[in-house]
């Protein structure tokens, strides 16, 4: 199956303000739903607005979300299956001459899409793993397998990616022509989260060292 | 007035999973909603669950938002006021001896309220400054005062924190007791926002250093 490069444009995830930081282009948007580390979920539930932080993870066009499955927000996923997923990352403050052309960069995606409970053990034995693997590669595989019933205690909500769209905004302030004359420093102040150095825990086996695929997770900019 | 020191626990903020993660104080809810750079805004648009990330600012019981006032999300959220907002902080990767208590450590905050558009051009400047505090502390008496036009094309939405729960999770894996003799390394991953070093404007007046209160901004922790 071949796919467009871009997400179609439509009702929903069409982007108005700000429509030159814009972006319907697939491999961008997959690429900011791949380095966030926590989504905000958004559904309707008796009428009302909730929006829960999930870890996800993209496998092709299908975001997974976990928790217990007897969790309210599984639950309730599996009840109210339309959905709205934003991811952002933020990149800096940008300090513009006035308050007013003050503003973030940022990379986020918005995600439009129908969530569906996961019946199946194999579906959602994949998709613990494929959680575990976009939050610690490499550790799926130095762990021993997932009980039976840890996979029976697991909810695993797959939702379809239907529309997305990215907004991208860097760079310096865009000041009003004028007001490049006031002498008021003005520019841009990096943000970064990074991954520190790791702490053991308390009760290890005695001469266990992290793994190579764990200690690569050290340091790192997320 | 005085406050109670918790919210009210109700069906709209309880805590069902985790609960021995769950707060109700109302310090530590007002410590990350001040904390967080990011709010993530979730409202119900024609039935349908929308989530849009968002800059706020707390003042007392209320939070709020802005956009360019003809913004859609403005419009969207004076017409849809039952809102709910997410604050959430990454703290690290909680790398368990099995993929099932492997996890996250955060502070994350729920806020259920009613947001309604602000008209007044005292609150909206009000609330502008606000927002610029929350971003910039000590920025605002430095910058020229906003236009009567700026404040005519920005919208602002205030929303009362009619209830909210904090829900932290940190510190070091909760393994099977069965699973702390597997000769597999665990622990905590660390995960830190900072901001770092500023980035001149390439327009700047000859001279223009940032003021001490631009510099203090500098890698800080986030």
């Amino acid at each position: 199956m071949t796919q467009e490069d871009n997400y179609a444009v439509g009702k929903q995830n069409s982007v108005r303000q700000l429509r030159d930081k814009a972006s319907y282009d697939r491999e961008l948007v997959h690429r900011i739903l791949d380095t966030g580390l926590v989504a905000h979920v958004a559904f309707v539930q008796d009428g009302q607005p909730l929006v829960v932080p999930m870890i996800h993870a993209r496998d092709g066009e299908t975001l997974y979300l976990h928790g217990a499955r007897k969790a309210r927000v599984i639950r309730m996923l599996a009840e109210n299956s339309k959905v709205c997923i934003n991811v952002t990352l933020l990149d800096g403050i940008v300090l513009a001459r006035s308050a007013f052309n003050s503003s973030m960069n940022y990379r986020s995606v918005t995600v439009h899409g129908v969530a569906t409970l996961i019946e199946s053990a194999q579906e959602k034995l994949h998709a613990m793993k494929c959680i575990s693997e976009q939050l610690m590669p490499g550790r799926w595989d130095e762990l021993r397998a997932p009980l039976e019933r840890e996979v029976k205690m697991t909810g695993v909500i797959a939702v379809s990616i239907d529309s997305a769209a990215a907004k991208v905004a860097s760079g310096l302030p865009e000041d009003e022509e004028d007001d490049y004359g006031i002498p008021v420093w003005a520019g841009t102040l990096p943000v970064v989260s990074n991954s520190g150095q790791l702490i053991d825990d308390e009760r290890l086996q005695p001469g266990v060292r992290p793994s190579p695929a764990v200690l690569a997770l050290q340091n790192r900019r997320l």
